[in-house]
């Protein structure tokens, strides 16, 4: 195993002193076709030292990064080679315009792809921008189902900003359990949290059976501390911190140039906050859309979104410097997430003299809401929102039980996907594929009390969408609240299928619908699909309803999702041009069903 | 947790001691239609003591017992509530007479059933006797998806034999791997065998990693050494040998008492050889057919057989027996696994003062095939073979490799089953589902060295089956090889779905095609639907090919019939009746390939 791994790493090196051999190759062609052919499947990886059984696609986590021009067709032929499970990919952030059976939500746009077929995904990527794509099927983007689409502009066309490299840094959590083993204890009673041992204990008393072990990953690499492994699970032989395939990341700067690092992340649960020994940065592109230049020491990035930071390398060449991430939202009980941010010609593995950064209190939520409200639409690339909502959709998001397991709700609704996915059932008119009534716009304003445990904690299952006029412009404000624990209320990344949204404002406490919107942006609001919502306050955000298909709008972190937090949307069903049967194939989608 | 399992034991040694009341029920009334509503999925079980997720049916593993009467119709609503893997379950020894997609075998009769969906079951138990159910897709057997199915004669007539208790007896081996683990091991280069540690350092040098552990269960109860289970992954408390989950099965008696003990073997891989300290058996049923009664003190069994064995309760009433399984045919690394033959009244727990017996010699070949050969159907329940075959197929059974990946072949072709189920691919015509060349009826009997490892061990992948033509008489000889290993020659059970067969002999070497057929019993040979194929030696089988369908035959060993070790049959499709559409969904057979 040592060979290839060793070439690998030699390879990703060469890569990142010569990043622009991909652009000039993009910069030269036309809009074009362009094939991917992946087989996903399990093999042994430790990605944190620790050796388990990942999720690859073409023996890779992350999987292979797309580079695209904007304007491409992107045809991904995926082969499920897992043994019994099935499998669906989400292309997180491509608006999927006119191609919404592509989007890859398992039970929403498609049936899941089963064991040994084959599945099509055709999309255009329609602007340039830094996105992502994952699972979208039961917990498996948990199991190393993750990669990057980097997406660069038509020849000719310049970005607001120069540097000389481009370089993708996506970021994740990583746990020693299985996801069926995740998937059991958030179903079990009583419950097994997925990560984060300190504060379960806290939350989630008396559920005091922990089994999770968890790691911070750059670029899907990190490093367990093998010592523990012995109390915690790991034959001998099973952890092993030599393994070249867990050495850190190395990323190489020549001294004096400008490197454009585009970073993402999808943590299953953990809020990050990024930095780089000794290095300003500036934020540049958000979620894809440009961002009017700002200074930072420190990014906090939410799974789900993506950011295009500029750094210098304008230090002292004769040592490297610690890339860190730590965990911020929660009290960490996982260490510090590292990489190396090599001085050519330093060896790229040469450790930085100086202790890596810990990073700013993680408890410091004014800081993390200062840096949300900080983001503003870049000069010259303004989309102006709509001056008003033709309807506005106010979603408490709350901890709940339902028949005695823990789930999240919003206005105390918890989704649970149909066996039928949405667009099909929408399309098709299939009515008792899922409930018909939609779900309430509101929750009760006058009397809820978000800083407090909820008196009945209890909440509905539901498959009930919400239905949108074609074309109106919708608000949503997400409020938060306190969880099922005293003084607790969680940071929840919400992340809109399909569409981009508008900020328009972040705020603490409880909403107020009669004034609050007056405070909103509308003159310069970034537009992103994936934002944060912080402990114990709101998130206003606006879209148009003009992309025709069947959305999902969900917190990203991977187990509140599959307890139930999230909504669905549908527009325009009537222009869905016609379905692909291959989204087909389960509930009432399969074919003898058919009128 | 505890509460439940005390009271479940508790309901165990009730029913140990009162086993008529169902026996009595069922006499009472006529061919009935009998309803079982399941629920598959993963819960934590220490079936060793080792806590592990298990596939489970209705909370337990074992499954419920189906307790039903000959010519009853059952119906199983088989919910699949695992989160991503789809599941498929087999009715061991149930023929199918004109239910053809019943079978339960995934990829020949049904598409596996998804996640969230339903599928209903529905067969005739035509025959009474002892069989067995267990999952048919990937490795799901072993994960712990098994039980037992009991049909007693119709009411009025009575078995050629009398006991006082019928009592029923399951067992297992069992992996601290989860099924991922141990396809990924299987699949592999180097490959990583599931089991017996010391003899795969033997035969699979130099794959000398081991991650497999090994358990012996009886009804789903073992006791893992749990010291060594730091050495070996687990946590503090995942490995507990209080826990009552594992408290050894306790099979109560009645001093005098004659039981009827129905005993069936699930292993993934070991033969094993079961015995009661200190008291004679008398086999009386086999796979569902009378046997000449006969008396042992140990019984071989191998996976998918069922044997009835009567035993009196005639020792010392003061103190209680150890009922042993151990493992033979491979150098056994596992510890015997213990229930206890409980004298009532004394305590079920109460540790007989012996030591438990270690079983015959592992490799005493000669005494497996000596009882092989000393089953006999029971005089006046005899069906007598055809005398003569209208087809003769000799399957090479060998080790091979292909692309560097361990497999086992028939006449070298290893067995990859199709994306389209062969029953509805047969009965569509969809000529393209699958190669539609015949398999090779033979091998190269005059050159195959059958001591040797092969000079050549690649084989080719193939889905191409055997079309037997309606009502022919089929003989397969199973000819055993060297495996790739030198000096080493397997034990392979095989089981055919849909019949059973006669077994007309077993010998040693080479089987002579012109001369060993003298040697067939054609008065009064056993009908099975699993037999033995020992080392070196060969195995000759019978059956009528009368039954409208497609047939599994293939060997029962978990690993080995992943890894290629089975073949197909086709027989009177055009009799077979217009097929569910539940069985569709997968590869050709979705909805939207229909003509």
């Amino acid at each position: 195993m040592t060979g290839p791994v060793e070439s690998k790493g030699y390879f990703v090196r060469l890569l990142a002193l010569f990043p622009l051999i991909c652009l000039i190759n993009f910069s030269s062609v036309e809009a074009r076709t362009l094939y991917h052919k992946w087989e996903v499947k399990y093999e042994y990886k430790s990605p944190d030292c620790y050796k388990k059984l990942v999720i690859t696609i073409n023996g890779g986590s992350p999987g292979p990064t797309i580079f695209a021009q904007q304007g491409d067709t992107v045809f991904v032929e995926l082969k499920n080679s897992l043994w019994t499970e099935n499998v669906a990919v989400h292309w997180h952030g491509i608006r999927q315009l006119g191609t919404p059976w592509s989007d890859g939500t398992e039970g929403v746009t498609q049936c899941p792809i089963l064991p040994g077929e084959t599945f099509i995904y055709k999309f255009v990527v329609d602007r340039a921008g830094t996105y992502l794509y994952h699972g979208h099927y039961g917990m498996q983007r948990a199991a190393g189902l993750y990669g990057s689409i980097i997406v660069s502009l038509p020849e000719g066309v310049s970005e607001p900003f120069s540097y000389d490299y481009d370089q993708n840094i996506i970021l994740n959590d990583w746990y020693h359990a299985s996801t069926n083993e995740q998937a059991a204890g958030l179903s079990a009673i009583p419950f097994v949290f997925v990560g984060e041992p300190q504060l379960i204990v806290i939350l989630w008393y008396p559920s005091l059976f922990i089994f999770a072990i968890q790691s911070l990953l750059i670029n899907g690499r990190g490093k367990y501390n093998c010592s523990l492994s012995t109390a915690s699970g790991s034959a001998a032989g099973v952890c092993n911190t030599t393994n070249p395939e867990c050495s850190p990341y190395s990323q190489t700067v020549v001294p004096g140039k400008t490197y454009r690092l585009r970073i993402g992340s999808l943590t299953s649960l953990s809020a990050l906050t990024f930095e780089i020994e000794g290095h300003d940065m500036t934020v540049v592109e958000a979620d894809g859309n440009y961002v009017e230049p700002f200074a930072i020491r420190n990014l906090y990035i939410y799974s789900g979104e993506t950011y295009s930071v500029l750094v210098k390398a304008d230090q002292d060449p004769s040592r490297n410097y610690w890339a860190t991430i730590n965990v911020v939202a929660r009290n960490p009980a996982t260490p510090t997430g590292l990489a190396i941010f090599n001085y050519y010609p330093n060896h790229p593995q040469k450790q930085p003299p100086a202790a890596p950064a810990t990073g700013p209190l993680w408890n410091d939520t004014a800081s993390r809401l200062a840096q949300s409200l900080a983001f503003k639409a870049r000069q010259g690339f303004i989309s102006t929102p709509p001056v008003t909502a033709d309807r506005v959709i106010v979603l408490l998001n709350t901890q709940n039980k339902i028949d005695g397991h823990f789930k999240w709700s919003l206005n105390n609704l918890s989704l649970k996907l149909p066996q039928t996915p949405y667009l099909v059932a929408l399309k098709e008119n299939l009515t008792d594929a899922f409930a018909q009534d939609p779900p309430p716009d509101g929750y009760d304003f006058a009397n809820y009390d978000i800083h407090s445990v909820a008196k009945n904690v209890n909440a509905t299952s539901s498959n009930r969408i919400y239905r949108l006029r074609f074309n109106s412009a919708v608000d949503v404000i997400l409020q938060n609240a306190n969880s099922m624990t005293v003084n607790n209320s969680e940071t929840h990344p919400w992340h809109l299928h399909g569409h981009d949204f508008w900020v328009l404002g972040y705020g603490t406490g409880k909403y107020n619908i009669s004034c609050d919107w007056r405070e909103y942006n509308l003159v310069n609001p970034i537009m992103k699909n994936t934002a944060p919502l912080h402990p114990y306050g709101w998130t206003a955000l606006r879209f148009r309803a003009d992309n025709p298909g069947v959305w999902a709008f969900h917190c990203h972190v991977e187990s509140h999702f599959y307890m139930g937090m999230g909504v669905v949307f549908e527009e325009g069903i009537e222009k869905v041009g016609e379905l692909p049967s291959s989204i087909r194939g389960c509930g009432e989608s399969e074919g003898h069903h058919r009128p």
